[in-house]
């Protein structure tokens, strides 16, 4: 277990970890993934609220570690900090972190925008832009090449819906098949997870079961990443349904000429087939022909496929918004930042059958 | 539509009705009972937090009444208070109620027990002990008589997990089937709605999707009620399983001798055959074979059922905690006491196929 | 209770009505709308594989009504004749049905399409094609004066995600907001009753709760249905999602000049002031700001409602595919036909809270 | 990966695989298990419908996974041969799979009992009653030294809900607070993966959903197991519930005199403090006070907790019954008789959050 007690020495080549906003979804999604990783010892586990309370007492899949959470103002040196505060609060800490830690990693959308600007149309400002411009995007498949040669100091991890959109119709933009002049919507459906741990009336068990829940129709902050990474423009729409986890990305396009299967075929090949961590999945026979996130739940996999119609085409993607969505990205980030094993950590395949995960 | 808009006279022989407590689930469920009700006018419908706002606001199946809330301060005269209030309120208020109403219909905890010891033991006292005597425990089954001979001022409703449990076990008590000594085991699993509207982290969409969680495992409170209504040991545990609506209690009997499966339809054909809103479901093919709560959900019904074994015997009981549970059975004992048809109000019989009601 | 006992006279000024295919889940429907329907009886039930069970042993919610199932074969005369089977079967029997009952409505999607052509392309071509000319869309939204005045010998229900589509978008094309140049893609979410009683491996519950899961991304069926309505074109894509019942679509238009918000308020409340059965839901605050199929599930409602961006716009809908999209639809069309209370049979105003309905 | 090609040759030390029932829900889990297993190479995954398609059509987790299902009949020599076959399969086949394989570990109820005379009361009678003799019930908390000290040719794990309750229940026999004399219910909730992948009426998604569904009140087959391995007799009733996987056993035992919580706790200390996959887990604060399923959802592990009454006490034990409940049991027995760390490929910990699993 790499959960060691707080403050424990690191055994041989392994690197420490600590994870600040650690009792949240996010975090404790970083805790399970670090916990297995052969590389990783997390020594420190933040959090405000449940400081001095074991990690297992929140999280309980984590029963039986010995870790407790400590306060976020305890922390110490460290190789590697993760951050899944909320959106604020790293644009706050960068400055402290990076003085701390050799790379952070940062979950929030505090340093996914490249241009100041976007933070004063989509978000409420930017406290610390000087770091946006060294920030990279921490989607490997997009950005290997940065994330690994650079050590920057600061890797960005994209946000769940706008990471699963983005690898759905990246290989179309690579291949020129979507451009500027595409027509794209986009239609996202999450599960409950994505609001974070904590509630409040709409996300109650009551009102939240069973929904088909519109949020966000038109004007959702994800479009600006997703223009930013693919750089053409997507209408985006986001519903929660009824799991937990999960991100799951139709994508209508408008295609001005026909497009062959074929071709699409060898754009996704082209794009993901040396990657470990995306499926394309489409048609075939049985009851999973396409993408679907209850699928890839619990793992790092993106699962992508699509359908060509007469004048028109459909992509869908399905991830687990914790994990490939969120901290299982930065997981892999970090690993190919350190040139460690692209995987470690991340090889849990799912489960078969599974409910609503 | 009987939900009047605020202060609206009554029409004809119509009685007012005002809910107090009407925008949490038991209250909203009063609302929508009345709603369909041939002989109430809902005029007041009562809520600190949303006075002002339609009561299709919170509870989106009552979109288009015209009825308000208003706030609790302002209630006036009306024939029949319905009180969805927390526990506790209701015994505060009982004098002014009684005043302004010639029916209290209390939906809480806070008249249901007979004994103001009990509620030294099980709660935490009680301030108005003198109207625990001539309030009725408001469940027709039991108590019929009682609730339309005298017409008192305050009837109970009973707990849900302990009107599941009363009904299913009556029968058998009656009989002489089950006594002081029988062991009796019950084992109930509820929905969450039975926790009230608002939430917190246990009850929030991602910690309580999915559950089989047990809580009170010993001492429950119901278990008092259940005792005073029957007149034998009880032993109780709840877990909340993932549902919305429903309460189901699985009775298990240890048998000191043999009991004969047609004895036990006796007793449940002499205990219900002329009730509207019990049914005894006991095998058959299909899916459905003992009673279940998704198949009563919405309605008044208490579904019943039984299997015998070699020393033992089973009980199932299923309601919808909303509706017979709280206020369904508010409304039955309403029709009772004010002599109304019985089913006034409560006709709905409940979906097929339906998913986690 | 309207269930007869199979053969029994009719009383008073009641209608007799028959449900062919009254073991699935449509025919459910019917008999539970027919039920609490205060002008018809239902004396005939016909179902081949459960020929002389009770409706109740399939239908739980039935659970006490008299009437049994009878064989196909062996239909009467009746004033009206609900037909609830598979596709292909009503063409067969049409003629049959057609002598047998003064009104037919078919509930499956053999009537819906004018053009016989239409069956060629996207079913398995038909064989009475001399009944689409004088058969009747079923959807009172739109063609009411049709089904009053003529008194057609049969009506033809929607489909269902055809229906939620159609209505969500009808106020639009009416205005002149959406026409025949507007990009339109429908992206529909549907419940697991959609795909009616039985099973199969991919609608078992392991493999099928939980699921985002798309089918028919391109060239579903309902396409046909909704661009002869409308006449629009559309993009359609269906998603199975966790719930047993409900449709839900998402409209998203790219739109090629801004439109105002207030004249779409103008658009809906032209179109939808006067529908007993079509609610205009949009923004305020609160868990449900946009429809959304479990604020409708059991109901006959239609909820819609949209909001506008710069260049695009978001139409919602939602109902019950069983009850708006189905069997509610075709007592609702028959009400208007035989010239009832258009309500009668369908005041079931919903439930709050509801889990997955 | 450790699924290979059919037929390539193991590497090194590995140790080769069979799975016989693969294309089932355990034979899946099986595959799951064994593929992130350091010292198994699957080269067989037998399945007669689904012969020739890759591993990955059935079960999504296993995308990208080379192995394909091969036609039973083509077994050939094998290290460790498992069994996941329907009831009845095995004992049919044992002979020749003891001639292939040096361990032959069956997770079908066909080696679970020690009598044969128990075969004809509980199922069908026995084809191969002199295995029955030296086949060790595989659980090793239980029979460690058993499975491990004698290299069986047959190990037969224990029935998912009879390894929950045998769990929850044996540190209180092994020290005497539960004996013959104690009257003890177990009501067991389980999810829908216990009935196998395939479907029927009852299993269908839109019947099987927010379900609380008895079935077999009295006299499950599960009774037998658990008093053989137990020595104490128990009244078994299981449920239904709304989630795939998951067995939790609440047992509600009556004493004759009262136990000390101390005890309790000693008796569970001394039982599992040394066991890798039991975990006592009772109070504390939080949403999760003792054992769910959903907390240990696609881990082998056990949750067990309790809680003490004035004369009664109730234990609570929570598995994956795919996992622990079937194939992690059989991949920790077959550890323990090969000699291998009990752990190896069952180190996955768990979701949080997590829906309906």
């Amino acid at each position: 277990m790499s959960l060691a007690t707080d403050g424990a020495a690191t055994a041989g080549d392994d690197l420490s970890a600590a994870v600040v906003g650690a009792s949240g979804f996010a975090g404790g999604e970083l805790l399970r993934l670090l916990d297995r990783h052969p590389s990783f010892v997390v020594d420190r586990a933040t959090s405000r609220e449940y400081a001095g309370r074991s990690v297992g007492a929140v999280h309980p899949n984590l029963r039986g570690a010995e870790l407790r959470f400590t306060d976020p103002d305890d922390l110490g040196p460290v190789d590697v900090l993760f951050a899944a505060t909320p959106h604020g609060v790293a644009m706050e800490h960068v400055g402290a972190w990076t003085d701390l830690a050799d790379l952070v990693v940062d979950l929030s959308a505090d340093f996914r925008l490249n241009d100041p600007a976007a933070y004063d149309e989509w978000y409420d400002g930017h406290d610390a832009p000087t770091y946006l411009d060294e920030a990279v995007y921490a989607l490997p498949e997009l950005h290997r090449d940065e994330i690994a040669a650079s050590n920057p100091d600061v890797l960005a991890t994209g946000g769940c819906n706008a990471t699963a959109t983005v690898l759905g119709l990246y290989p179309l933009v690579e291949a020129g098949i979507v451009d500027d002049d595409t027509e794209t919507v986009v239609d996202v459906k999450v599960g409950s997870s994505e609001g974070g741990a904590g509630g409040g009336v709409a996300a109650s068990h009551p009102e939240r079961s069973g929904v088909v829940r519109p949020y966000a129709p038109t004007g959702h902050r994800h479009e600006a990443e997703i223009e930013q990474e693919l750089g053409v423009p997507v209408s985006f729409t986001a519903h929660a349904v009824d799991m937990v986890r999960g991100a799951s990305a139709t994508c209508h396009l408008s295609l001005d000429e026909p497009v062959r299967t074929a071709d699409c075929w060898t754009a996704f090949r082209d794009a993901y087939d040396d990657e470990p961590f995306v499926r394309t999945v489409a048609g075939g026979s049985g009851a999973y022909r396409y993408p679907e996130p209850k699928a890839v739940a619990g793992t790092n996999y993106a699962d992508v496929g699509f359908e060509v119609g007469h004048d028109r085409m459909v992509v869908f993607s399905a991830i687990d918004n914790l994990t490939k969505g969120t901290a299982g990205q930065a997981v892999h980030a970090a690993n190919v930042a350190l040139g460690f094993e692209e995987t470690a950590g991340l090889e849990f395949q799912g489960l078969h059958p599974v409910g609503s995960p």
